[in-house]
């Protein structure tokens, strides 16, 4: 769930405001894309407005209108940018299908606790959900990128020999566990997380016992 | 985490829309906690604004600072709502403490299920999640809660026999999972859900077998 892009984003904001004229003009859609993401984080979707990207980037409101139809456009773009990098990470995962069921377990295990760029891309992602609880296109693309993390995470444990509908309930679990280590991210020291996550991993591989 | 409080305000305020100038002054603080609170949820934090509210609930911004110092006031008051609710819930399951541990975990985990209210609770809830990542007072509400609850589940799972670390640990991954049943609501058909539940349940009680 790392998000080069947006993470890079303010670095790009200053360095365009301080270059020249002509260079403005060539902001590319990314840029737009990556400010836009910025101001979904630390203000808010309605404060994602041409007019505040403008000042912010530093160029008129109308080199905006070469890149996109309109604020609508824009914010698709914005989740389909975020979509990408969920489904390309999960590409990423699948390619190196080779790797042992067990140790594909571990690395999605790993993923909330990935440092700063972990924390930048929940934060990202909570602002999205936050979003979507009223935006019916950002619902749908939360959705779309829990369903196919879920199913990664079926395949995963179908690897490890569980049938298909134990697989899938194992998945909600273990990916409800990591939606929470973000979410959460204050319950608990450094060490109590860790703990939990090796606890974790043992239990949700472990075969049901009797009823 | 039911909220009666919050579901009735709609109704409220339309009553009040409709009741004469003496009964307007009357509103309780309450009914602004109310009326705050369906606006954070439906709109957003920037909108939880003096004027919006008193527009809705037809009374004048004058009879708001008769009860509130200011807008800061408010959400405070909008926060400890939440907060008491959330707590009173505890206190009423830790009074049922007599029923048995397994009695008491098959009652939190039905929690995320039960229709309507917990579906509103978990707005208002998602709402004040939102709030918390740009907020500090919102941030220390939504932690001391999520404490609280982790620390029942905690007191449950010793009460069923586990030692202290591993209860804290099954504790977290419990409440991981009912948080994700709640933020997760459209994975998974209503069958799956349950079929899912009585896993959760089962599995979360296992014993850890060897390493």
């Amino acid at each position: 769930m790392s998000s080069p892009t947006a993470r890079t984003a303010p670095r790009k904001r200053r360095r365009a405001a301080a270059a020249p004229a002509a260079a403005r003009a060539s902001l590319t859609p990314e840029a737009w894309i990556e400010a836009a993401t910025a101001v979904l984080v630390d203000e808010g979707i309605d404060r994602v407005r041409v007019d505040v990207l403008a000042g912010q980037l530093g160029v008129t409101r109308g080199s905006f209108y070469w890149h996109f139809r309109d604020r609508e456009d824009l914010l698709r773009r914005v989740l389909r940018a975020w979509s990408e990098r969920a489904t390309e990470q999960l590409t990423r995962r699948l390619e190196s299908a080779s790797a042992s069921p067990r140790a594909q377990l571990r690395d999605v295990m790993s993923l909330p606790f990935r440092g700063r760029a972990a924390a930048r891309a929940a934060r990202i992602e909570l602002a999205i959900r936050a979003w979507a609880r009223r935006d019916d296109i950002a619902r749908q693309a939360v959705d779309e990128a829990d369903a196919s993390r879920i199913a990664y995470h079926t395949q995963v444990f179908g690897g490890l020999g569980f049938a298909a509908e134990e697989a899938a309930m194992r998945a909600f679990l273990l990916y409800s566990y990591e939606v929470a280590e973000s979410l959460l991210n204050r319950q608990g020291s450094a060490a109590q997380k860790q703990a939990r996550s090796a606890f974790v991993e043992r239990l949700i591989v472990q075969p049901l016992g009797g009823p």
